[in-house]
Formats: C-alpha cells, structure tokens, sequence
C-alpha cells in the first residue's frame, strides 16, 4: 500500500480504507482517501503496513521520520507516545487535543473515545490556566483529561488530571469560651496559658506544644483562630493588641505567601478537615480527614500545595511532588483560589 | 539560683557553678561568674532551676521568653532545637556556629565537641556558599555539620552535611570502533542503525529504544559519545555535520542547564558511573554503579542534580528531594562545579 506524503499529511487510496481503517482504525476516511497523520503514517511504515512517497520517491524510515519532524512541532514527542498507546492496545485518532483515545473493547463508529491525552514535554513548563481550560474542555465532552509527560530519555509517565470536591470528617466546633491571650513573638505566636494550650491542641489539633505548659501556633491557624475569635494576639515589639488585618501583614512580610496559603486554610477547616504543615513533604499542608485523639494521630490523607492563577508548572517539580505523595500514600493535590472559591486540581499519576 | 538578665546574657554566682555548671556543663564559668545565653537560661528557668530578674524585678517565663526574643534574632528557634538536643540527653554548649554538641556520655572538660549544629528556619533560603564554608570550618576541626531545620510548627528536621567522593564500578571502554551516524531532530537525537543502537544501548545503557531497531539517545548522552568520537551528529535542518561546540550551543538553547548537567555527566561517566535521566524523582539524574545488563537492571544508588556555585536552597524543596530520595532508598547529592573539579555535597536526613 502507498501512501503520499503531502504538507502535514499522508493520503493514500481506498485498499487503504479497507485495509488499515477498517480493521485497524488508522487514518480518516475523505470520499476514496485514507488521510493519515505523520505519527500515524510513521507508525505504519515502522510496522511495514504502509509504503510513503515524496514527489514519486520512496522515502525509508529514517528519511520520512526526519522530514515529519521536520514539518510537525514535537514530531518524535507525538510519535513516541502514539506508539505507546497503540502498543498497549489502545485505537487512538487525532483530535484538536493531541490524541483521542477508545475505552478498551471500544473503538471509532461503535463508542465514544474516553480520553483526551495531551503530549508535554517535560522540559517545557505547562500554564495552569492552559490545564484548566483543557479540563474544562474534556469536561465538557466527557472525556477523562491525560497528560502524557515525556522526559528527555522519551520515558512516559501518564497523569490523570481532574477537580476533587473534597470533604472532611471533622466537626468545625471551635474550642473555648472565653478569648484565650496569645502573644507574636518573632515569626510565630505562642500561647502561655496551660489549660488553654491543652485545648486548642486536643480540640482541632492546633499548634505544637513547646512544653507541657505553653503552645507555639503556625501564621496560619493563629489567623484563623483570631479570625474566629478564639485568641488575641499581642504583638510583642509595639505591645499593642493586633487585629485579623494588621497580624496578615505582619505575616506576610514574613511569609509572602501568606494570604494564599491563609485562604486555602481556611477553606480546608471549612470543609472539615485537619489542614496541618507539609514542610517535610514540601507543600503547604498536609491534611488530615478527623483527628479524634492527638496520641493517636491518624494517617494524612491530602498533600496540599496553595498556587496563583497564574502559576506555571515545572512538570519535573510537578512529578517529585506527585511521586513523594504517592510514595507515602497521600493524594497530591493544588488549591487555586478563584472568585467563586477554592478549587481542589487532583494530578495523579495513573497506570494506562 | 538568681540570675540576671544583662543584654543577651544572664548572668549568675559561684553557687550556679556549682549546681548548674558542674552537673549539667549549663553556661560558661568566668572567675566567679556563670554566664548563659538567653537560650540556656529560659531552658534552666523552664526547669525551675534559674530566677531570672531585670532591674531587682523578677521575670516570669512568658516576660523573660518575650524579652529574650526581642534581644536575640531567631531566638524562638534556637530555644526550640537547644532544648530538643537537651531532651535527647546532649551536653550542648553555644559557639560560632549555633551549638557545639557533645557525643553521648561525653561533656566540656572530657571530650571534644562532637558536632556543630546550625539552625535554621525552613523559610529562610540557604545559600550554598555559607553551607560550604560551615562545612569547612566543621571539617577543619574535626566535627560532623548537622542542620537543624524548624519549620513553621516548630517541628524539627536533622541533616547531615558532608562531601562525598564517590566511586562507580562501571569499566568506562566505550563501544564501537567505527563512528556512528546519528541525527538531530528537533529536541532529542535518533541513531537508525540497528546494530549501533544494541551496541550503545546494551554496554553503558545509553538511550532508550524507538523500536527494535532505533535508539534515541538524551541531548547529554549525545553530546558526550560525540565528544568521545563515537558518534557523529547531523543536524536534519542544516543537513550538515555539528561539532560539540555547536551541538552544545543547540542544546543550550533547547535546555538552559545544559552545560552544567553535561559537565556532571562527564564526570559521573569518568567515575565509573551510569547517569541516567532522574526526571521522575524531580532530579537531573539518577545514577547506577554499575548496569552489566540491561535486562537486570539494578537498583540506582543515587539521585544527583547540578546546581551553580552561587545556588539558594529553597528548604521546603530541599526537604522534599531529600525525603523523596530516602523513600526510594536512594542517595541524594548536588553536584557543584568548582575550577578543581566537580564536587559532591551529600545532605542526609539523620536521627539525633
């Protein structure tokens, strides 16, 4: 069989409909032509199913994969993960994504394509906004959204990408009756009082005890306790109390990224979970579903990294992050703050 | 006890060197005088072993902790990894650096220091040029360099700092003793000869398979094995023949880190070691000692990324490479470039 290398594409007659479409589901069917694309086309010729000619002239292997990656950004990237799918059994067609890809059992004319996978190149960093409107778009359509990474080694590693609608088991009661004094010392708060450290530990898992008696509170939970009244805050320098707006601005001039990670925190004990640091895990949080008894400390459920709207992806950071969550069996997911709220991006990796 | 609180000291009689210094090498004996530091004292008047006053006033904890931390940077820090170390049953006494630590069973007067101790907030980015001079006024005493990183709850992480010279086990011959043609296409270089790709792929496990019959090698794999004479690289828009120097500039271009991670490379390849990509675990490679067959591969040792003499350790991030390299039961080094040579800095998490 013939094909005919033409721009970006590889046309070839009608034994090629019936041979490579019909049975394999290779190339779009125009009137008598098979319209292939070029990491169809070279997947066909590596598969001796197909011949390619340029004006009359056979090209080899070697000469048809230099000229497609030639005539195609991120030839070999496509072709490398095209031929991937297909080896594992998958029909995969083109699409305005860079692949639509069958359930298994399922192909073109009987069912509707399951996955929209997008190609990445691992050295070029991804746009949330670029990964949320491709989920939306997925979204919309049904479609499960991929990522498939390739590395500099062309290894793949596949990601589902999705929003999680989480939810917590923790009742948000707030411990106490009466405003319980605290103190900013230099970038942290700490509460004096015994009883009222037992408390605040006991009920919610705030803070960590710097002794029996006394408890030092993280930025965020003492914000959040000010916020809900539970604590005033004197400020040691001016020795003045500090309202919810002064105390952030003194913590962002110590953490910049203070409101973001504030609001996130917010949301997450709104939603009833036990948002606690994930310094050694490098995110924000570390998030607990309940956490009934502090001497029996459950198992963390969430990794959880506050990001900008405008945040770019460094897909090598990107893949640590979701690798070390799933080494310790945590879900790693982003929080992105709109105007309608928090959102929760679940990037998983997953098993084609 | 009384001790009073001059500037950042607090300073006490005979009777303290008796009772604090002599049992629990608490402070600095001067003549008749025993001087703590701001942290040793608020331990000491934790225990209920030290009075503090200012002014013929006594100071309670939460007075003299709040004072103390407006006349010291980082003094809540400090306190909180001093009083770790003591709790672990450490004779700790204050230095240029942070705390000398003692061994186990060892103190002032008996033995040598064992360790210098830094502590550090993880919010605080590292420079790596104040971590090589630490480690060298370490090493130029003898002692261990031990990090002590706080994060915002006041939990705690120990690193060990320490240069490594390592040694693979890998024969360094390269194959092939006529050169290979290979080509580069828009970001990776494909070699078409079947023989030549099992050649250089199954001794030294370079590149990674197309097919059974192409290899697609890294840009560093290229460039070292063009260096090397062992290949020849055409490039597929100008149809031409490039050197190092222009495959390395084409590189460059596509990957700013390049010169840095080839150098590494070089390097690592020179000490008997197989590089590979370590894109998964977030780093620049990962490393084997030595792969017989590629069809047993073993386990990799370690994680190596390059970094610039002038680099920032951002903590959180560091905290997160390390952790994930142990959860794989793997190394993690940085591989710094000096006019003498590569060098590599090991930072392992420890138990204290």
């Amino acid at each position: 069989m013939i094909g005919k290398l033409v721009k970006d594409r590889v046309k070839s007659g009608k034994q090629a409909i019936n041979e490579l479409y019909n049975t394999g589901y290779y190339g779009r069917p125009k009137g008598d032509v098979l319209e292939l694309t070029l990491v169809e086309a070279a997947y066909l010729l590596y598969k001796n199913k197909l011949e390619i000619t340029l004006d009359d002239r056979t090209l080899g292997f070697e000469e048809f994969f230099t000229e497609a990656s030639k005539r195609q950004q991120f030839f070999e990237l496509k072709y490398i993960v095209y031929k991937d799918l297909r080896e594992r059994g998958y029909y995969v067609q083109p699409s305005v994504t860079d692949f639509r890809v069958y359930p298994r059992g399922g192909h073109p004319g009987k069912t509707q394509a399951k996955m929209f996978v997008y190609v990445r190149s691992e050295r070029v960093p991804m746009l949330l906004n670029d990964l949320i409107s491709q989920y939306n778009a997925a979204l919309n359509v049904r479609k499960q959204m991929v990522l498939a990474i390739v590395d500099e080694e062309s290894d793949l590693t596949y990601y589902e990408v999705k929003k999680a609608d989480i939810k917590g088991n923790m009742a948000t009661s707030l411990p106490g009756d009466s405003t319980i004094p605290a103190t900013m010392l230099e970038d942290r708060v700490l509460i004096w009082d015994e009883q009222a450290s037992h408390l605040l530990h006991e009920n919610g898992f705030y803070g960590k005890p710097l002794d029996n008696e006394r408890l030092q509170l993280s930025l965020v939970e003492s914000a959040y306790l000010l916020e809900q009244g539970v604590i005033e805050i004197k400020d040691s320098v001016k020795e003045d109390m500090v309202d919810l707006t002064q105390f952030s601005e003194m913590a962002y001039s110590i953490e910049p990224d203070f409101m973001r990670k504030y609001n996130t925190y917010v949301d997450l004990r709104s939603r009833g979970f036990v948002p606690k640091t994930g310094f050694k895990f490098g995110t924000h949080f570390r998030v607990y579903n309940e956490v009934q008894s502090i001497s029996k400390l459950p198992h963390s459920e969430y990794l959880i990294h506050a990001i900008p709207q405008d945040y770019e992806f460094f897909l090598p950071v990107m893949s640590r992050a979701v690798r070390l969550a799933n080494s310790v069996r945590k879900q790693m997911l982003y929080a992105v703050e709109y105007a309608s709220g928090i959102e929760y991006v679940d990037i998983g990796r997953i098993k084609m």
